[in-house]
């Protein structure tokens, strides 16, 4: 038994993704650059996809090795990235501004909880600006960590139309209020519609209770028990406006056997469930998750 | 995404669990016994400890299919289990009663959030009778689930003696007035007295952060730093007063790398011990587990 | 570092296994018939499915404990199965008697090694009886194991019809002549007719390289490769005429990540394959595995 | 079913592993060094280790890039390396050479078989050059395959001194004359004088069947049995003087229960120590294991 131990960290840094068309010379660019700017890299990782042809990075440095301010690499950086290719997609961000979280629920608490259990642990590298359900049921425990829990009223399955179309308006504004690093739908029971997978691309984060591809859409539990399968698993994907198949940040299984009836799969599945949405949105956070297409580069 | 799903059953079960040194003829008696009564059995399991030539079993039965009470089964399955060995240990269950867990903390909150978590969710088989911290730091969150906090404290590292006897009595106190049926040492930092562990012996259980045997005592994630091992681990064990020796109920691990310091092995670690801590407690409280000597049957 | 052990046990015993409606009075019939013969039970499992009701026992008796001949066991268990009800499905094996196994491959060898390395090592309860080919490839290997490889052509791809059905016949022929009990598709790379996926039910075993039901068919990995996934895995199951669609026995995955490729991926594929196979066979041989519909019961 | 996939790459390939204290600029030298010589990158991977402050790297250039023979370009990357620090350690490979191996054997099998059907499965990034065993038990498998066995007897335990030693000195002639990369220790039953241990630094490998620091020495899966462990597993590690306490390379575990006899854990084990065994061989053969102190950094 040993004592409590501080998880975080004061190192501020700055955290560099990049990614663009292979060629020669882009560590070389990137590293000199750094260099020149006296920059202490504390990570760094690589990649080239050989189907697509592109290379991508992430690169984290010592906040304090840079004599400059965050704003001003930045606007260095984009030369340096303009230099290497016009298809450049890059970012940096200071890991001294905290990333904000936004939680969609339903009525299933488990996400909620292992994911409010983190925050005032102290683990989650970010800070959740607010719940918000489609049923009430989960206020109470939202309230008592003391954080917002907002409401908002959808209409029964089978309504649909306009009426699905504000309660999801209403919900875009008020998620959109806190201009979330995150979106998170943590047994969220909703499908999002075209319009807003597009407007959250990259950003909202979906937990769904089945090794995907298998058992795609409803009642993934009940189809993997009439499946007659020896495991079951969890999926962490970016939302898209294709159901269940955004690009893949996580995945796990766990072992079932003959004895285990669908309840207790969904019992056993929610370890799953928590442990591969806290490890995708971790790494969401960390800006380590690097999507192309369909695919994630997930440097870990 | 699919609906919520009730986890719980209204199925109320006997447990019977029965041990005895082998002999031909003990599942045809015991097998015989419930078939008279009408018993329906829904799950079974048994084991023969070649080391030991002892027998081991569990049987769950449905108690409506029972036509008397659970005092009478426990009387007339007194007189098969007499008949079998003289020095039969045994025990019928009624899962209508519910168990009652006292955890016990000092600062580290994983543990205690993962189980509210659960409670709260309807997964624990049991109810969280009270919570007790030789620390205030988690009073909030445990009143915030609407559970009973209460706060012993206790003298610094190298005070000892008296004061901490007149600690561990009031400790001791109030864990018995709640009768429970689990004691579980949720990262709880100090070292349970002899005396105790005597009157707590197959109730108290603690979650230890390294995989047993490796890394007995103290600091164990720094000492596997140390060594440079490539997993890390949790061990679920009952509390002996031989330290983090006693019989194991559950282990986990998890994969680490050259880049995980310290600090990521504490965070990392912590899935393993919430999910370790986990399982090995429901298992406690379905009476899936039989403790011989040093060991476990579980038959999860 | 510790000398070698023996691995085998001289230990012959009986292994009943019966399934039948559930009903009560199953457990002491059974148990009250072996005690009666003087049986000493080593192993016993149970299972009851709630959606067909039906009831499932595995149970191992020391040989030498019953004090007549193995044929007699089955003419009296034959009484009793038939008094607990005319669906009853049952059978009694005789360890003593050793299991033969026919091997069929084409040109990947990874998982014939594994099981030549395991039937050398003394691992497999069972004897490999014949390999046979539809390519010469592997006969090297086979022939310096001591065991005889037979190759049986077939035609090539999109070549059909009569060619291929006279090809499956004489494949047929030399495997019933060993009147095998397992027939091991170990990356064999023919689709087995329906007729023959009837005479061989419960007896055929392929290995899909994926995590079925992901995957069905041709090239997993490419699929598994174009769809991101993080988990690759495999499915050791028994053939039917519906395609990878057979009972599943046993599954596992590994983890991948972006960096491998579907070259990687086939190579680290290959220790889940061969691993899920020998589990797979390892239950199939001991009669650990009951199927119902397109389900298992593994009594593992 | 899929047709079989080629699994070796014709792409030559420059694999540089450097490290020396962290300093700025180590990576835009290195990097500025290669894109100066046209070097295509394929795979880079970088780690600073916070207790030391050293810095570690690997890096894989595509042969074809670099205008100049494998000599000049050890030649002028020393120039670097003298560049960065006095007390930097490095090596650039070509993977055109093909790596040599040799394996010691005794009596079990498992890790022999399993390394030769990789072998002739074209999957090990290396040749077995011999095989040599203290015991001649494993010839006939070997000369299957082709390969060289040769016996050097060993006096039998509790016989020491001068005998033990001329074997050992016998043994080393003939491992020594292959010049080999890696020293396999495959289940090899003879502790190696701490004379070899310094000579085959950093090349000789061992597999200990357990999940070390527990259950050093003798017979671990007695020891662990003892315990009643939840999970047992295997280490790959470098051999060195301090009995199973080298640089540990990789391990892994495999759960058990109850049921298992230390019969079934040295069985179950066996799949655990051949997988640790061959990851580790890989990785160390393709020059992905960087050592210091008593720690492995493994890029893989």
């Amino acid at each position: 038994m040993t004592p409590s131990e501080p998880l975080t960290s004061d190192d501020r840094s700055y955290v560099i993704t990049f990614s663009c068309p292979d060629r020669t010379g882009i560590v070389a660019s990137i590293a000199g650059f750094l260099t020149e700017a006296g920059g202490w890299i504390t990570e760094a990782a690589y990649h080239t996809d050989p189907a697509t042809g592109w290379f991508f990075t992430r690169q984290v440095v010592r906040a304090d090795s840079i004599p400059y301010a965050v704003d001003e690499l930045r606007q260095r950086f984009a030369g340096v990235a303009a230099g290497l290719s016009e298809q450049a997609t890059w970012q940096v961000t200071d890991t001294g501004e905290t990333k904000r979280v936004v939680l969609l629920v339903t009525t299933e608490g488990h996400c909620l909880h292992d994911l409010l259990g983190r925050a005032t642990s102290g683990e989650l590298p970010g800070r959740i600006s607010a719940v918000i359900g489609n049923n009430p049921a989960l206020r109470g425990v939202v309230e008592a960590h003391g954080l917002p829990f907002s409401h908002v009223p959808f209409p029964g399955p089978g309504v649909g139309g306009a009426a699905r179309a504000a309660a999801f308006d209403e919900l875009a504004a008020q998620v959109d209020a806190h201009d979330p690093h995150a979106i998170v739908l943590a047994r969220f029971m909703q499908i999002v519609p075209p319009k807003l997978c597009a407007a959250w691309a990259g950003r909202a984060i979906n937990i769904h209770h089945s090794f995907l591809p298998s058992f795609v859409g409803a009642r993934p539990y009940h189809q993997a028990h009439a499946r007659g399968v020896k495991l079951i698993g969890a999926t962490c994907h970016y939302v898209t406006a294709d159901l269940d198949a955004g690009p893949i940040i996580e995945q796990d299984v766990i072992r079932i056997d003959h004895g285990d009836t669908v309840h207790d799969m969904v019992r056993l599945g929610r370890d799953a469930e928590k442990l591969v949405l806290a490890r995708g949105l971790r790494w969401h956070l960390e800006d380590r998750v690097l999507v192309q297409g369909n695919k994630t580069m997930v440097f870990a």
